[in-house]
């Protein structure tokens, strides 16, 4: 029989165990993080009916789309029916609208699972990748406060996550669509395009978007230059309001989209997120005219080329594919793959080592049930505990240990039986205890640190 | 705009958020208790490709695959690359024969994901469904003790999901076929046939597996009495070695299969699991042909009619589609997404609740900073908690912590505030007290119980 090449599909991230125990911890973190703030789990299964996956007239998504069908189902010619999630807000607003009786509003859902994308493969680019979304969705309407309390959630998984300081950039839309209507932009369109323009600020400089600015999308110069002066000033929040509202403009979106930015920032301090973590960045735009008012950025304040690691913001109804009912809403997602390859990538991230804590080794086969007798003890006081049962020399036995990642080891020979002990070693410190057998977990515990 | 209607796609399980929790609670109970004896985390793509998913000859596997192809691969004609996983074990060879460098051996992996089928859509039937493995993976070889530790891991586990009394019955395959190729059925297929049927038994009886085996199998009467009167038999697990051995029959294979059983049988002391969970049934032998030594299946003892809730067995070389490395393994998988489902039905498994412990109430909009600041002192002290920020009248917001399954109410008015103090309210049992600011989090895990 000839063999087949085993081979990782391209474009998806197949880990190590010792990489997938840190990647599992890191989904962990955040999935802990998003329910200390009462965020509900919700998981939809992998496929769509293409019905409800391409509702949006979008191409370059359809082009993108997986679609499943089954060997009977390709052999008589069928169309596909069914697609790949190509990400987490189309099947939560298929759920909301399925299930909206049921339902508690505010609904609060947090979800985590894989999305797919018919991407071209490269590097750092994922055909299959984790999203890690919360979205609070009301009924007809939703407090500007759920905004505020937004950049609290996302403060406080960045900073379980440990992965050194960020920054939560703020912004809403409405404060420049606005500025721009007072300005004499008068055209919609043009106003989202020149929110575009602006979104690429960090990208292609200053000099470059007043050029697109002045030129074909017909911004006048003194306009220009107010936006511009406004997205460049550096100052704490409490100025770049001051700043706004000292342009006396009189503009009914502008007033709203400033009074949003004002609670979200005021609301800061409420929900006790220092100051410094959130900034008002007029720039950030979000390519997607899906959001409506704010907008959220995040970025690792020693590794900006990451781009952002956690983005999302308000959006006026979330499922008026599906049903009549008005449903708005303010989310973020964290993409958790790139996020997790990029940290490995800056060393921001060890390998996990090993799910078991102490490996009980065996010296001698004559006490091989002394030693599961053991290792069945330490697991009932909840230490992670693995048992080598092959035996075997026990060089070998401490070799695996330390390829597998496991921290401690026991060991114990029919002299420490005799006198009721047995030794535990830490195999990254090579500290070494001989400790009688009743105090096995107690010792093992202290000895994990 | 017409609506699109909005639906699950057929054959899988969504849940409601409040049964998301429980069944999230029985996956993490499952994946800690695979934790708790040492094995490591594999996660894999959705899809394999084609070429490595499809080695095995079964026609029937074939005909349930999902293909998936992306929009462009369809137009251009292309035949799909990329199939939807059916199985965990399929993946779990490609990774070891993929990996098998980086990996410490024995490989002890677990994995909880989804795979899929396609198979018509009926009552229980998914197309959709988490599969929760573990399998040990040696290099060479595996000792028949890792075969001993399966039911210790079967028995934690289903100990922990508190669905009351089961059984876990063992068998191994060398036994009967041993067995029948001493009582001269020396046609190793017709061997096999003769498992396939006594697999039968608890379905169609023994009468007709008498009729079958004596009938086209062309067994001798003798022969039949024998073996079914074996597998009728009820008693110890001692008696039934007993009986085995007894029977004086000499043949290889037979006495290897008797030897490793009662390796599994002895093993149960050593690894503290109590005798009456586990129960030698000569009658299970897997469909499977995979498995070529011990056996198992797991039943509920008040529901027999779940059928297996836990099943695998022991197998002689994981990937030899991909590597000429011999990798011997033992494992067993948990259908969870069937088991819950049928929990469900069987009323054994409650909601879950909401993930909130406390909801932060407002009563006084003046007083929101307050109600803030509490919310976020409590999730401080790791109590998950929620703030209503659309506030509103204060018996919608506690129907709404009702609705969510949240369990306690934080009330506080102004009075309360003059007085430094806040009222906690449990809703399921009424109990209601009012608590000094600085002992909210003590009192509310106290009323948490």
């Amino acid at each position: 029989m000839s063999l087949i090449t085993p081979r990782t599909p391209p474009g998806t991230m197949e880990l190590l165990p010792r990489q997938q125990v840190a990647f599992q911890r890191m989904l962990d973190t955040i999935r802990h993080g998003y329910e200390r703030f009462g965020f509900v789990p919700v998981e939809t299964p992998v496929f769509e009916t293409v019905e409800t996956l391409l509702t949006k007239s979008g191409g370059e998504t359809e082009k993108q789309v997986y679609f499943v069908q089954s060997t009977g189902a390709i052999q008589q010619g069928h169309k596909p029916e069914l697609a790949l999630r190509f990400d987490l807000t189309v099947p939560l607003a298929r759920y909301v609208a399925e299930h909206e009786r049921d339902l508690a509003f505010p609904f609060r859902r947090y979800q985590i699972q894989r999305v797919y994308r018919g991407e071209r493969a490269q590097r750092g680019r994922f055909r299959e990748f984790y999203q890690c979304d919360i979205d609070v969705i009301g009924k007809d309407a939703l407090s500007p406060q759920y905004d505020a309390e937004i950049p609290a959630v996302i403060h406080h998984v960045f900073t379980e996550l440990k992965v050194g300081g960020f920054t939560i950039n703020v912004n809403n839309r409405k404060v420049l669509l606005g500025l721009l209507d007072g300005l004499g932009v008068d055209d919609a369109d043009k106003r989202v395009l020149v929110l575009r323009e602006i979104d690429k600020l960090d990208k292609i400089g200053v000099d470059k978007v007043r050029e697109s600015l002045t030129g074909t999308l017909g911004v006048t110069e003194r306009a220009a230059d107010t936006i511009l002066s406004l997205i460049e000033r550096r100052g704490s929040n409490a100025e770049t309001l001051e700043a706004l509202n000292g342009l006396g403009i009189d503009n009914g979106t502008f007033r709203q989209g400033l009074a949003e930015l004002t609670t979200v920032i005021e609301g800061l301090r409420a929900f006790q997120v220092p100051e410094e973590a959130v900034r008002i960045n007029l720039a950030i735009a979000r390519g997607l005219d899906y959001y409506t008012g704010t907008v959220y950025e995040t970025f690792l304040n020693d590794h900006p080329g990451i781009g952002s690691v956690c983005s999302g913001g308000r959006y006026e109804n979330l499922a008026s594919h599906y049903t009549k009912s008005k449903l708005p809403g303010v989310g973020i997602s964290i993409g958790a793959t790139r996020l997790f390859y990029q940290l490995m990538e800056a060393g921001l991230i060890k390998d996990g080592g090993a799910t078991a804590q102490v490996l009980v080794t065996q010296m001698d086969p004559a006490l091989s049930a002394d030693y599961f007798r053991l290792a069945s003890e330490l697991r009932a006081a909840g230490i992670n505990t693995e048992i080598q049962l092959d035996g075997g020399k026990i060089a070998k036995q401490m070799k695996y240990a330390d390829r597998a990642g496991i921290p401690v080891v026991l060991l114990m020979g029919s002299d420490e039986k005799a006198r009721g002990t047995a030794t535990l070693k830490n195999l990254t410190t090579g500290e070494q205890v001989e400790v009688p057998l009743a105090d096995l977990p107690a010792r093992a515990r202290a000895l994990l640190g």
